[in-house]
């Protein structure tokens, strides 16, 4: 088991990483302050978890479950509103201590209800998903859509720990593997070269489940991750790099409607239009373009955003980014491979260019 | 003009106290940091002050209003995102400012608002009532209702500034003004016996709507909130103190439907029955009991509960009160008055004396 520390002064709390963790009741005892736990699950996954983890917990605590339905079309305040409806139901008061027990969606609709029920109570990420134990377990970023757009409805709040079992990842369908894989790499292009380099040498593996390397993928990614938020806890600066691939990718999801495309597979179709922006701005090479592209094939991700967006559609649904400041579109590029940066200084006839 | 300051590190903000505030501009520039400008308030408030804000903001700000229907029975999640909706049809980003121009429902949904929307953006309170004036417009107490409970999902969240125009109580009616008097009478009970006999004296003259007294009991409130929320922010303990009258008050406002009996009116029945329970326990004399319920009386505030609740009623519904620990029920009583304490320490049968 690998421990890492996500360093926030008093909002600091362990990321724990390894194997058959989650029916380990020593993972979550030192989190739990009150008597009373609500798992927050979904009917994916709740076949295959819940059980365990209720047992794990049902000895000392007093435990409900609350199963949400799976999918991205899900993430909204009507979702949110059954955690609070169970919560109530319960009589859970504001020392409850939430368990989030699924993928990314699940992650972001339990912090979220959890920093909002009764003005913010305790809540504990469990992912289940590669997505979510690279990416949402690590920055504190909750919340939900809006129809006129993703993540709009939020809150800055951090778990008191996160319990990332790559056993759990044994259960997960390929394609959701990939779209977990699309993230680790992302990790690698905007601050660690090196990382960049050993995910082209081992993505096989990566793709066929090799346990090792998985653990050392998620923790790598985490630590960069980490890394990046103790800086900027609320995205004030620097942390926006971490969205490399993401309004490009927002704006697909949105326009397909969301659970079409997987978050992770907009967010490489989005990667490879940012580097190929990049590329025509002259920060990056030609090469460099089809070595990003080459290493998410591998990973069986799209490398091609939806054929049927046009340049209209990328810009109205790019307008509402949360990187706009006063009309002014920013975006996440690439000064070298290892090197993001957020700018609003590029030629837009490069960006229209990179759309069409 | 009066201007107090809430000190709470580097959340701390100004309250400007004092007539004719709202269509100064030198007032809102300093808090409001990009272009954009939502102002969110209701259709009783709009027609009265919609446009003299919106005129004082037009020149430097790009404005949008939207205006929420008025009443406690609106404060849910269902308005919330008709602010929501209004700042993404507006393409408002992460630096607009709220503007929350009415009482106190206004007050927390559009702190609620701000709180959530993009993960938090800045706001400014207006409040045009006395209650909002003296009660939400110290403290960062943001949210709405639930079915199943008052307040039971919101958040933490503090203004930019207050601006508390004591002008705009000349609009207000008077059973409203009763109501913002008993969360003043409040701020007497529980920490300033002084301001106590003030209040005892100077009762009329706040009725009749004195403007120099009432800018000074507004100053004396806010000072007192602001004195207890700095102590403790999120209310891990003395704060709870403020909920003076409120866990029998939320009962009643539950029990009877948001809107039959206004906020303050429902705590000042619950001021009489902490008093009553307080006098029960022995701490404070059968006079002084009095004495609160003369000086609620001269108010023309209720110091009598609704007859139709029964002991279980209030069991019920004061079972899913914030301040349950475990399933321990605390309330606010007063050892004199001028001291508040929370204590789970008391008889259960005087509670029942008190509540039949």
């Amino acid at each position: 088991m690998e421990k890492l520390i996500v360093d926030l002064a008093e909002r600091s709390y362990p990321i724990y990483i390894g194997q058959q963790l989650i029916d380990q009741l020593e993972y979550y005892q030192p989190h739990i302050d009150g008597q009373q736990v609500l798992i927050v699950t979904n009917d994916t996954v709740a076949p295959l978890y819940l059980e365990q983890v209720k047992q794990t917990l049902a000895d000392h605590y007093q435990v409900a479950e609350v199963i949400l339905p799976d999918g991205e079309q899900y993430k909204n305040l009507v979702t949110v509103e059954k955690v609070y409806d169970a919560l109530l139901t319960n009589k859970f008061n504001r020392t409850v201590t939430l368990v989030a027990l699924g993928g990314g969606v699940i992650g972001d609709i339990t912090g979220f209800a959890a920093a909002t029920y009764q003005r913010g109570v305790n809540f504990i990420q469990v992912p289940t998903t590669l997505l979510a134990q690279v990416d949402s377990s690590v920055g504190g970023k909750t919340g939900v859509n809006h129809p006129q757009g993703k993540n709009m409805i939020g809150a800055f709040y951090q778990p008191k720990c996160v319990i990332a079992d790559t056993t759990t990842l044994n259960t997960l369908p390929s394609r959701e593997l990939s779209a977990g894989i699309a993230e680790v790499i992302k990790y690698g292009l905007i601050s660690d070269k090196p990382f960049f380099d050993w995910l082209t040498e081992n993505i096989d593996s990566l793709v066929s489940r090799n346990s090792d390397n998985l653990s050392y993928a998620i923790l790598r990614s985490c630590e960069n991750k980490a890394w990046v938020v103790a800086q900027d806890e609320k995205e004030g600066g620097i942390r926006a790099i971490l969205n490399l691939g993401h309004t490009f990718g927002h704006a697909i999801e949105n326009y397909m409607g969301y659970g079409k495309w997987l978050h992770g597979e907009a967010v490489a179709a989005g990667m490879v239009q940012a580097a190929d922006l990049s590329c025509r701005i002259g920060w990056i090479a030609a090469s460099e373009v089809l070595e990003i592209q080459s290493l998410l094939k591998q990973a069986n991700l799209p490398i091609k955003p939806p054929k049927e967006m046009s340049c209209n559609d990328y810009l109205e649904l790019m307008a509402v980014d949360k990187k706009v400041i006063d009309g002014q579109l920013r975006l996440v590029l690439l000064e070298s491979i290892g090197k993001a940066i957020v700018t609003a200084d590029f030629d837009r006839q490069l960006l229209l260019d990179t759309l069409s």
